[in-house]
């Protein structure tokens, strides 16, 4: 059975080896550090959503290569039905976490690898789709987590990797063995590396025929010898790590990380080698990876967004203004934006068209304005959600003290909201519309908006690219009567 | 053989008698007019296209009720993919045009129409359904354009149809006979009236039992006895009235219109009556239309956009400009804006489900967050186009100057722009982008944007009605450890 | 006395003997022309409010140079106070007008001039300052309305005035005498010069020193022999045509006008030369130009707004919907963002400084802001007015069926209000918001607010140059502790 | 001498014996507590730059009541200049601290009282007005920080004082004696309270006949018997407690706090009482100090502003991206809007008018214009400057792992930018945006831009109350020729 449950996937983390370094120390136990559990339980709810009979069909479906029931995480998109589905998955689990659920990377990253090496055989006659077809069905035999891992840093944006000067800045083969490559280089902003099995490595741009030892894409198991990650800092994130603290952190269950990993020298065998020096595939595989994961935010984004409106509204009936006319107002714009995201995110899938490989991608243009109205609109609600809960979601002394005798009874009498409300449940939605708008999961809703999957700028370019601004031009000229 | 062509199309209008009054005359031949024959040139569009093999498959499709081919316009959509196609078809024709082409009403109607009286029936054992069905069959195998008239003049809005100062400010029954009824009142902002050869009247509002003699709907021929249509004046509406002129008009062929028509005692005989008396069913009626219409928006306003981008394209061509960044990034925000109009007429679409008739209709939420968009973003890639256009779109001397022997030449000479490109190209495509704008298609791209198929707020208080605001709030609930 | 009345100020017009040309034909008497007299009532209303006592402090002032009471339109600003003075005429004169008033062009031209001579003079030991002294004093003792002109065509916009192809498109010396100079070429967009009885000439970019012959000002009479000016088509212009027409206009008495103005070979005296060759101050007289023109905009155009606010407030009225809270609240974001431009309009003239000449000129870093929220708002007001006024603005029928026995009673039943309000007043107030927003007022509210004193991107420009960045860069080193 | 140094300051606040609690725990040297002291600091940034002979006009005045120099934020503002020079010290404050100061309040609440108290007097034959002076002469000689407490918890919304189920919701006066009130009550949001030698108590709302308890305005030192104060969680706050840490605070030296300070019957002599029981007075101190307090923002957040620009192109510089033309375009976008807003601080000031007491005030309807810009423009600031950031501000590891001998040289390597500039400033500029958009400045520049001195619907009320909508609506009519 391909489903693993919450239980056996938090025990097969527990089985890795990860070196993981947090505040200069190296991790023991990452399975059980307060400050990084949450983020595993985000990923931990797509085990959850997949085993419960409601979801289904949203959740899980039948994989085109074993015929065996997979959750869709770990699917190869079959139709535009398909990746409409892959957009309702993500809100839901977006609307049960409240936070980046990190397991998208990793599945826009198969659907990527697996067109694009298909057609890298077609041109070269190499054989990395068979070899990715395999790698596929053990990812979704074992029902896996994987880091798809793009992002280099890039070092002068203005050369190509063999210009650097550091060469390690891209990510590169330095050594070429019978048995495979070793690599060197590090990959930033790993949504969930710490919380996955594998890394599935992509190139990051485009590249010239001066840069054969940079493209590379590769799979290795995240506890290979030679992998380093450095755990990202986020907004508030050590109120974790506070004694007994429950309330203060607003999403006490739920969050989501990044890391910088280092290769380090890390040896890959053959087999988990899926482009190795066919640099005019890159840009082929790096668009189509965007292309999906910009569609992606179109889902958990929007599930997120839900959550935001739900805190507020409740915030409003909390604070009894709910029947305002400007509270009843904002709530109406926060989810006219949030569901013209959801527009975008069906839109692109729906108008999605098969590859050569057979898998589905995304309408290439409309995944880049769904995007780029994702880089604004979180911003947008975030404002409207601190707007509609008022200055004390800032100013809120902390739960010590309201958990204080002497103190405690004070804030219980002069933070009482309306009347039927225990001035806790009014706290706790402030402290959740803190922790989305300005905390830990801000930086998932609003920074990772703006920049994840590429940023506003790319989406720009794409959208120039695809905008079809000749075809444009003639509607005009035969409107306006212009012979050239 | 349903499909009629652009010729056919206007012959049958010329064999109307129908009553149009423009500048205080009643029109003798309004298929010749000048000022209404861009209309009619928009509507014949329509006709044009379903004859083009190209277009074969947007712009027709077959008949569930006689199995045979018909224009999509008289269409009762079956999928979702009839809805998708739908919204293509309507950006197709918007790019043909860069006007309001007039028939979506017609087609909105009927499809509300068809699934309310389907209801209707099935509460009332009436066998409305059944007349509509056979309507829908003349209206398909004679490829007619039906007029869809819902807006009364309302009169004061605080108070039901019973209780207006003047009953006739809904239109109303004012005698009942045998074979059929008689009504009077008026539909303001008739879209098309006059290219019309049918008019298809519903309710414009939610009734209560007290309204029975305002809850009607039917269909009559647009020349039927006691019509009389006044024909709207728009923006330089009557350049095209100048002599000779061509270039002033930005918009040459292509235009669109609206009346205000008058139903002076007009009988209407029992098989033309849809709805009569069942005022609970009025608000569903109302619902439905508006829902489809605020889907048209997606597509049509979509196509006149991409007119737009591409004359702005051009505008920048022609000042020599298009290089600059400001004007590419410009372009690109226009871009983006109309494709994310697109994906919210495609994304209702595609979220549509069937009604108990069995007919399509779209996702209300999605529907309603669409036409919001609309009322706003028109106005923003109109403000870029003006923008792009520079300042000479409003201060060019006139087309009589232009070809004037004496200061034409001055003309020629002084606003030369790029030097490959002839003077009056430039002011050419700078006197569509003015049609668009500010002149006579502006009616279209912009006021109607915004008060077509109701203004904002009217889709506000349905965001707030579909938004599932307390499924959110549990949501948030959950997250925030909220126990009620 | 230095003031004329509005009726002198017509008869000196009158007296003139300009060639101005309109749909191809020389206008006989334009003071009378029905399509130009509302733009001369304009600049009439600037002289009116003058000889009004309870604007006497803001329309008024002392010259400097006289000591005599002048125009405040003909005054070289002292102070601060003058700046602001200045804001608030324009404000009025918007207010009383809804229109353009054509008369600031000059307003700040004297101003510019008058700062940028004094400099040269020091530069090059010339006599411009004085010249334009003497100018000044005549100017200010007849109270004339002079024609600040600086666009020229431009043509390649990536070459200097030398290099172009046809050297005519700046504007320029070709050939030079004892006694003065003649000058070839034209200026674009020249608002209100059929209104003027002068015209002062300026350069209208950055010169080199090969630019000697194009780096010229002067003042002339606008009927000089070689002037000739071709009128600019404005939306909705032939309705001040049409016969017995008040209603439609919208704004019967005042609007707005533009030229396309031909200098064919004109001789300039030499005590009317202020520049002539100096291409080092080119610059200097455009950045201060544009800089008081910019200013300028936060008057007039929140004098304009203010109408537009006002009409929009009763078209709530009449539609009987005054009450509605979406409706309010639009009202009072309309008033938001016309206080907005007033209060950039206010900052720039209060933070002004004096020249070395000793008059004073505004600071440029928010003058430029100021027009840049220009080039948005006012689009943004007009959307909100379209939305409050309803569609019926752009169906309603004409004048004429309203006024004609036969269909005019529908109108008059049919298009009634709020009961208490005639039906003529609804449509007068709707008519007027077209005109404002679609209708000629709307090229003056909306396209001039994007391009007249330099359109959106200029302004960009000057906003980086001035917007000290470097100190900005240091205030954020001192707070991160970033050491160089 | 009136200044205080900053050395004198600090030592003045340590000899107080105010009860602070934080973490449920009193904290027994609030002037050295790490979490405290930035906020400290903040204040003492106005004793320092009071002593700088560079800003020697900005930051002092003449006292109008003893003829000496006084701090600025003592005064009470005799002129226009006054209000004008108040705005650019905020500015200037915010620019050097990149944060809240917190000494506004106790500025406006001076003005706000001034001039109340004096037409109270008037009114009822008081003598609040010369107490009130006294007790101005005693702040102003001792150079004191005063807390403007106005904000109560309100509980219903919907309830006056006098009718709350707890009274004590309003703070109000719970015994009278012969020398003096007792009061009982709480204020929220007390911005810099723990900072402050006095605090000066307002009532929040206008009040009804039945309020007269809760008409209370006086001042008595913080560490008052019965006062206690529980100091605010913000976002991050807890990095100033980690050891060692310099990096990770973006912003090491300043920043800003609230309090929630609770009143536990505290007696207040007679001659610091400057209001009590004149209710119909309540609603003009609010709207005043309100009124002050809305240009206050005009000028802190500016200088706020300021330094997030800088900040943002810094980044820029440091991730070599400064030449790309949309990162130039959107540094202009964030120094556009800041300057709005300055604008408006600048216009509202430049338009006050004398009190009846002879101090000045600001313009209502542009002060409350400028802080609605406030609650608007911040939010679009900081969007841009997270995209200009780049994604790794809120990836980057922590300062401990920068600093960690094993994992440090990796950061080293892989997060160099621009290869001239160190990686640490790289990431101590990051830092600093993270703290301004997310982190504990975040609370002053996003949530209190929108909440302090009233949140948005507040200032929409007085919009509309101040927006003339009579008078414009009879300059439409003017125009369109309506009588009525």
């Amino acid at each position: 059975m391909a489903l693993k449950t919450r239980e056996e996937y938090i025990e097969s983390l527990r089985a890795l080896n990860q070196k993981i370094y947090l505040f200069g120390e190296l991790i023991e136990n990452p399975v059980e550090h307060p400050m990084i559990r949450p983020s595993l339980n985000s990923v931990a709810m797509t085990y959850e959503l997949a085993q419960d009979p409601q979801y289904e069909g949203i959740m899980t479906t039948t994989s085109h290569l074993t015929g065996k029931k997979v959750n869709r995480f770990c699917n190869i998109h079959q139709s535009k039905e398909d990746l409409i589905n892959k957009v309702k998955m993500q809100r839901l689990c977006g609307q049960k976490t409240g936070s980046c659920f990190q397991r998208c990377v990793g599945m826009d990253a198969f659907n990527a690898v697996y067109s694009t090496t298909f057609e890298v055989d077609e041109a070269y006659k190499t054989d990395y789709h068979e070899r990715f077809k395999k790698y596929m069905i053990y990812v979704q035999e074992n029902d896996l987590v994987v880091d798809g891992a793009m992002t280099d840093p890039k070092g002068d944006r203005g050369l190509p990797p063999n210009k650097q000067a550091d060469k390690d800045l891209f990510l590169r083969v330095v050594e070429r063995r019978e048995d495979g490559v070793v690599v060197r280089g590090a990959k930033a902003h790993q949504t969930g590396m710490v919380n996955s099995h594998e890394v599935l490595v992509m190139p990051t741009i485009t590249m010239g025929p001066d840069d054969k030892d940079w493209a590379i894409s590769f799979a290795v198991p995240v506890d290979t010898e030679g992998i380093i990650s450095i755990y990202g800092r986020q907004s508030c994130d050590t109120r974790k790590l506070e004694k007994d603290v429950d309330i203060d952190l607003g999403n006490h269950n739920f969050g989501g990380h990044e890391t910088l990993t280092i290769f380090d020298d890390v040896f890959v065998p053959n087999e988990r080698i899926f482009l190795d020096g066919e640099t005019d595939f890159s840009g082929m595989l790096v668009e189509r990876f965007a292309g999906y994961h910009r569609q992606s935010y179109g889902g958990c984004k929007v599930g997120v967004g839900d959550v935001l409106i739900g805190a507020s509204a409740l915030a409003a009936d909390y604070n009894g203004v709910a029947k305002a006319s400007h509270i009843k107002d904002k709530l109406i714009e926060m989810i006219h934006l949030n569901e013209t995201l959801y527009s975008c995110g069906i839109a692109c899938s729906c108008e999605g068209c098969s590859t050569k490989s057979g898998n589905y991608q995304i309408d290439l243009l409309l995944a880049n304005v769904c995007k780029q109205n994702i880089t604004r609109y979180p911003y947008e609600i975030s404002r409207l959600a601190e707007d509609i809960a008022g200055g004390l979601m800032v100013t809120m002394p902390s739960e010590k003290d309201f958990k204080d005798p002497k103190v405690g009874p004070y804030i219980e009498k002069y933070l009482k909201g309306a009347a039927s409300v225990p001035t806790e449940n009014r706290i706790r939605i402030l402290r959740l519309i803190e922790n989305m708008t300005l905390g830990s999961a801000a930086v998932g809703y609003r920074t990772e908006s703006m920049h994840g999957a590429g940023s506003p700028q790319a989406q720009r370019i794409m959208i120039s690219r695809q905008g079809k601004l000749e075809s444009k031009k003639k509607l005009a000229k035969n409107i306006a009567k212009i012979k050239d």
